[in-house]
């Protein structure tokens, strides 16, 4: 069966879970209403459905390929794209004054989930202009904005970003690509950019770079880079397309997964840049990009965890083998499978309802200024990055297995989405440094963020206790137990924080999502067997986590390089 | 760098944590002496380094094909192939009367590690002919044997198993190809089996397929199952070839990994073949082979695992990325970096040492017929699979992780890994069966061996309490804890069990791996900090497990396949 876009449950997430509503009170969103965001919901879901679903084998099957420099795309792609751009999909949340609709990021969140689910190599083509639309909101000048803006949303052109360096990876600031003034206000970019993602292709007719560059007199690390918009094609004051710029496509990446999205080596060689905010300042409207751009790629892995649940549950109620407890034998009655597809639905679940209630954080602190909402965003960005694209590449894995032997077998799918969810796990900041971003700078504040956030756990699990005693003290004791962990982080240096960055954040994502199946559940009594598999029998991870977490550094550095060889 | 063979691992966990000594104490394997050992290791492991290591990406480059009817194999197997039947290995552990080694299964199970290690596709073919070797020995007439073992071992011809069919799978017993007796004392095979593991190749000059078969007069379920030898092309009495055998190749896979490694739909159209055992007796023969193939498939876990770490940490010691806690900026110095590369090693230790004390097991219980020796090995086999292939697939992601972006590009490497060792966590019955198969089968005795493998953990723990009262104190802690959670377990319904199985067969893994880690280091001082890591940071997730284990079958049934869909 084909995927199916799950708009009620966002509806139910929405309204139930993360509170949407507060972002519609607000006067910057009031057009959200409840019925805007279902129509959207349901357009979007049957743009994915029926147009994207079936695209995303083919991209895997005929991947992107460079010839005499130039991209050409997946069979279909273009036409997928020219549907996604005819719905205003890329430029759903940007400022109506360029064309978009100015939709709450959590409205757009989930309609990205569905078209991650839906054909993750395509998505991944808008998510990217979607960053670039709002870096230029952010940071660049009112001409550059008039000129690449309104043709970013109506999809005539795609943004790209360029940061990583053959030696500049997760150190951004070791980058060597020099720019050079050239006078006219206009500068000359120079370097090789590598693992740029939808670097080109065949159906938008210019593609605009964003990328970081340092000045002869930018200091050496991240407080000397500059951001430079660099067009494939110089664009004419009218905005029609000049001469082509000094760029190009040097190869494409043979990849594990996400074969539909061309991966590229990009070579400039004194192409014409425009500055995008202050001279050296290039990392501040590259972090604003950042941001938003984790919480999408959180997004991503809850998308494929959906779609791989889908597939895995459709299986399941189909395939027989074997005598079940039920008797009927369709191996969704055994025990182990029911078990896997309990855990698949309710990790999902927890994921996406992080990263909604990011999303709902980041709208408010937009929508309101308020410096606590703004926390909060910051907070769980990156709860929300690694959480997310973990729980994609554990469900996706669950998924193959469901599918025993036939989960090996290409032709099924389960293994696609597998192999495309991995590097969601790597991208935009590795999970590891977006754990350390957890326990580091978004522990600044001595743990106010947190404490806050888990108060309101606590608080609510002692609402639900005259309803749901166990469920609500099992939540209530874990919350309790991430504050005494959270209480000894901060306490601690910043290495031995760092080695237990990776367990703190997964115990905090564990916490989180219990409470947000507890909320579903006094919503909504269905749900109450899934909140329960997800408090009883996942929650209590937690402690096995905390008891990692509290070893800190100092046996993990007793493990020299060379006793690690031996 | 390469792959290099982990001689000296071997024989540590050999002498110091597995207790080899006990059987070259046996009169049958009095020959494995020491330095017998030894030479024989160090043999097989420059063959795996220096000549079946370099084939491995040839392999998934260029995957075996079908032209016209014919297995093409992929570059330079043929020649691998070579390498391995002329230094003997496939008949390491056969019988010296038929030109066997008659080695034990636990120094045949290193050497298939490093053959894993090396290239995984290649060594499934040999893996395949001592499985089927195995099953002759126990169970074949003297001609047969006679006839089939010597041409196995040396090489000349090559083994398979047919147990899967499009409607059976882990249902073994609902297969429909069907036998009849030929009057001549052969029988005719009729039928079709999918997912054949090495079901030809070009370079042996016969492939001998073990298939199962149903008589007319056979009783539905396993019951009624018969093992017959098929071979590609029908011997002489001299054993020279006669005429093609009516079977054919039908189709090669497309597989998420092990390119290199054909697996093929087979057509049996009348084949002639001789019964192994006795009619209806098959799925016992076959189980014979079944038991020492699952040791042998979580083997292939920990070899992937071992090769999975060492290309990580080269890679982490020479790739340099931002200013580390310890200056020098090779990233095996960021505290998250050691850490995973701390816990690939702890892991690949704690499966290998279960892997190889479950081979100890094996040996002992067929060189002095000992119940309580069979009960161990019995006990332990779907844990050495289940967890040895979890944390094949463990590590391997976690190496892909440590990568970094180059983690997700298909020339580095990690990812083969990745996608080859995908299998192994399916085939040979999926983890979940192992687990079902501990829980269930292996607790018929109501736990008496489960109770006598923890005993030892207990005791040598209290032994151990004086040199390091921590983690003694944890380990025994841990098992007592098990001991409860087993007593539990064996009062439970068998669906209870089940709902369970995959918890607490991976919670019964961390207290052997944490016990054989403590046995390590009272040993050799230089491995307590791995031993620590094994036991103070993965050993607490017992607790979890095991609490997810008490939850039984009920509140998974709660999630009924419609609110599962909801």
């Amino acid at each position: 069966m084909a995927y199916r876009a799950p708009v009620s449950e966002y509806r139910f997430v929405f309204d139930h879970v993360v509170g949407l509503k507060q972002v519609a009170a607000t006067e910057l969103f009031a057009e959200a209403t409840a019925e805007t965001v279902e129509a959207i919901l349901s357009e979007a879901g049957k743009l994915c459905s029926d147009v994207l679903a079936p695209l995303n084998r083919a991209g895997d099957l005929t991947p992107a390929r460079l010839e005499n420099g130039v991209v050409r795309t997946s069979p279909g792609f273009a036409e997928g794209y020219r549907a996604i751009v005819e719905g205003g999909w890329v430029g759903m949340s940007a400022d109506p004054a360029y064309g978009g609709m100015g939709l709450p990021i959590s409205v757009a969140t989930a309609v990205n989930e569905m078209m991650g689910s839906a054909c993750l190599s395509l998505q991944l083509n808008p998510l990217m202009t979607q960053g670039q639309i709002e870096a230029l909101e952010h940071h660049a000048s009112d001409a550059i904005k008039e000129m690449y803006i309104p043709k970013l949303i109506s999809g005539e052109w795609c943004g790209t970003m360029n940061l990583t360096e053959g030696g500049a990876g997760s150190d951004v600031g070791a980058l060597r690509t020099r720019a050079e003034r050239n006078g006219d206000g206009t500068y000359a970019i120079t370097g090789q950019k590598i693992f740029i993602t939808w670097a080109d292709n065949d159906f938008a007719e210019n593609v605009c770079h964003l990328v970081l560059a340092r000045l002869p007199d930018g200091a050496p690390g991240t407080r000397g880079i500059s951001l430079f918009m660099v067009p494939k094609f110089l664009p004419k004051d009218d905005g029609s397309l000049g001469p082509r710029n000094a760029l190009k496509v040097v190869s494409l990446e043979h990849k594990l997964g996400l074969h539909g999205s061309p991966t590229a080596v990009m070579a400039y060689e004194g192409a014409t840049g425009w500055l995008i905010g202050e001279e050296h300042k290039g990392m501040a409207a590259m972090f604003t990009m950042m941001n938003n751009a984790r919480l999408g790629v959180g997004m991503q892995g809850v998308a494929v965890a959906e779609a791989a649940f889908q597939k895995a549950l459709d299986y399941a109620r189909e395939r027989k083998q074997g005598k079940t407890p039920l008797g009927d034998g369709a191996i969704i009655d055994h025990a182990d499978v029911r078990r896997m597809l309990a855990v698949m639905k309710a990790e999902t679940f927890s994921a996406r309802a992080i990263a909604l209630a990011c999303a709902v954080a980041i709208d408010m602190g937009r929508a309101t200024g308020s410096a606590e909402w703004q926390a909060r965003a910051a907070l769980l960005t990156p709860i929300a990055k690694a959480f997310g694209t973990d729980i994609g590449n554990e469900v996706a894995q669950m998924g193959v297995q469901v599918h025993g032997g036939m989960g090996f077998i290409e032709e099924t799918g389960a293994a696609q989405f597998a192999r495309d969810v991995r590097v969601t796990a790597i991208y935009e900041g590795t999970n590891g440094i977006q754990a350390m971003d957890l326990v580091g700078r978004k522990m600044m504040d001595g743990g106010t963020a947190a404490y806050r956030l888990l108060q309101e756990v606590e608080d609510h699990a002692r609402e639900a206790r005259g309803a749901q005693p166990d469920l609500a003290g099992a939540v209530w004791h874990a919350a309790e137990a991430l504050r005494e962990a959270t209480e000894w982080l901060v306490a601690q240096s910043a290495n031995d924080r760092n080695a237990g960055a990776v367990a703190y954040l997964r115990a905090f994502a564990r916490v989180l999502g219990a409470h947000f199946h507890l909320k579903a559940a006094l919503a909504e009594p269905a749900r109450l067997p899934l909140a329960a598999v997800a408090i009883k029998r996942l929650l209590p991870e937690h402690q096995g986590l905390i008891a990692q977490m509290r070893e800190g550094a100092e046996g993990l550095y007793a493990l020299s390089p060379d006793l690690l060889a031996l």
